[in-house]
C-alpha cells in the first residue's frame, strides 16, 4: 500500500512512518518538514498535496494543535485554536480524501483519552477530540468506494511524560510505538467508524 | 429557581419552559423572541444578556444551527456552521454562565442522537454534538463554586417528524414533553458532566 502519513515528523508520527513502513511505502508530510509540505487547516493546500503526491491507499493524520488554559480564562479565541488545527485540518483531509484516495482506502485520524477522560486546562482537548471522533462516526456510513476512515485516541505517551506529566498524574502511559499498532490496526485491518483507545 | 432557557420559543424550548414553569421562575431568551434577545453566537452579547436578566440559578440552552450535506459535498463552510452555531454559542454561555450563574448553579445544553447514531448528510451533526457532549465533559471537574453542567442528547421528536422524518427513518421518535424531563433532571438534580439520552 501507499501510505500518506500527516504529521510524520512527530513522536507519534514516527512510530507510524516505522510501523507502517516496514510493510508498505510511506510517504511523509509536514507543515515544515517531511517528503511534502502542507498546512491542512487550508483545505485548497490540502487538494494540492493529494495532487502533487498522486493516488494513495491511506492517509494517516497525527498533526493537530490544541489550547490549554484553565476553564475560568478560556476564551472563545482558544477553543478556535483545536476547532481550526485539530479538527478542521483532520476533517480537510477527510473531505479531500474521500474522492482521491484508491478504492478500499482508509482515512485515520487522531483524537486523545481526554475526550472522555477529562484534565484539567483541558476543555478545549475534550472538546476537540470528542468532536472529531463524531465526525468519524458520521462520516463512515458515508464513504463511498469502500473507503473507511477509524480514529486513534492515544493517552499520554512516555515519550512525553516530561512535558505533559503534571497534567496527566497518574493516568498510565504508553510507549509511541503502541499507539503506532492503533494505526497499523486501522489502516490495515477492516473496520470502520471505530474508535481505537490505547489506554 | 430563577432558570434562564435560551431557545425558549422552539419546540423543545417551549416544552423546557412549560415543565420548569411549573415549579420556577422561567426567563426566555430567543435570537428574535422571547424576554430578551441575544446572538449567542457573540460572546459579548453573552456576557450583556446575563448583565441584564442579573442572578440566576440555572441556564439552559436549547439554540443552535447546524448545516446538512451529503458527505460527498460538505464544505468546510458548512462545517462552520454548526461550530460557530451550536457548539460556540452554547460553549459561549457556559463560559459567561460560570462566572455570574449562583452558587450551586447549573448549565444544561443541547447536543442530539446523532453524536451517536449517524444518520446521511449528518457529519456535521454528529461532529457538532460529540463537541458539545465533549465540552461538558471537560468542563464538568474545572467549575467553581458548585456550579453543573450536563448535556441533553434528544432523538427526533414527534413534533418534527413532518420536518425531518426522511432523514430519521426508523428512529423512535417521543415527545417534547419527555424531552423536557431531561433537562428537569439536570437543572433540579446534582449529577454534573452527564450526557442524558432521551432515547
Amino acid at each position: 500500500m501507499k501510505v500518506i502519513v500527516i504529521g510524520g515528523s512527530g513522536t507519534i508520527g514516527k512510530a507510524v512512518v516505522e510501523q507502517l513502513g516496514l510493510r508498505h511505502e510511506v510517504v511523509t508530510v509536514g507543515s515544515n518538514s517531511g517528503q511534502y509540505q502542507a498546512d491542512i487547516t487550508d483545505v485548497a493546500q490540502v487538494r494540492a498535496l493529494f495532487g502533487k503526491i498522486g493516488k494513495a491507499d491511506a492517509v494517516v493524520v497525527t498533526a493537530g494543535a490544541l489550547a490549554f488554559a484553565p476553564l475560568a480564562e478560556f476564551t472563545p479565541e482558544q477553543f478556535r485554536v483545536g476547532l481550526d488545527s485539530k479538527l478542521m485540518g483532520q476533517v480537510n483531509v477527510a473531505l479531500v480524501a474521500q474522492h482521491l484516495l484508491n478504492d478500499g482506502g482508509s482515512i485515520t485520524l487522531t483524537s486523545g483519552i481526554v475526550a472522555e477522560q477529562p484534565i484539567r486546562n483541558g476543555a478545549g482537548a475534550s472538546l476537540t477530540n470528542s468532536a472529531v471522533e463524531g465526525f468519524a462516526r458520521g462520516a463512515a456510513i458515508e464513504l463511498p468506494r469502500g473507503i473507511r476512515i477509524n480514529v486513534v485516541s492515544p493517552t499520554l505517551l512516555d515519550e512525553s511524560v516530561d512535558a505533559y506529566g503534571p497534567y496527566f498524574r497518574g493516568f498510565e502511559t504508553v510507549p509511541a510505538s503502541r499507539v503506532a499498532l492503533a494505526y497499523s490496526r486501522s489502516v490495515e485491518g477492516a473496520q470502520t467508524g471505530q474508535v481505537y483507545k490505547v489506554w
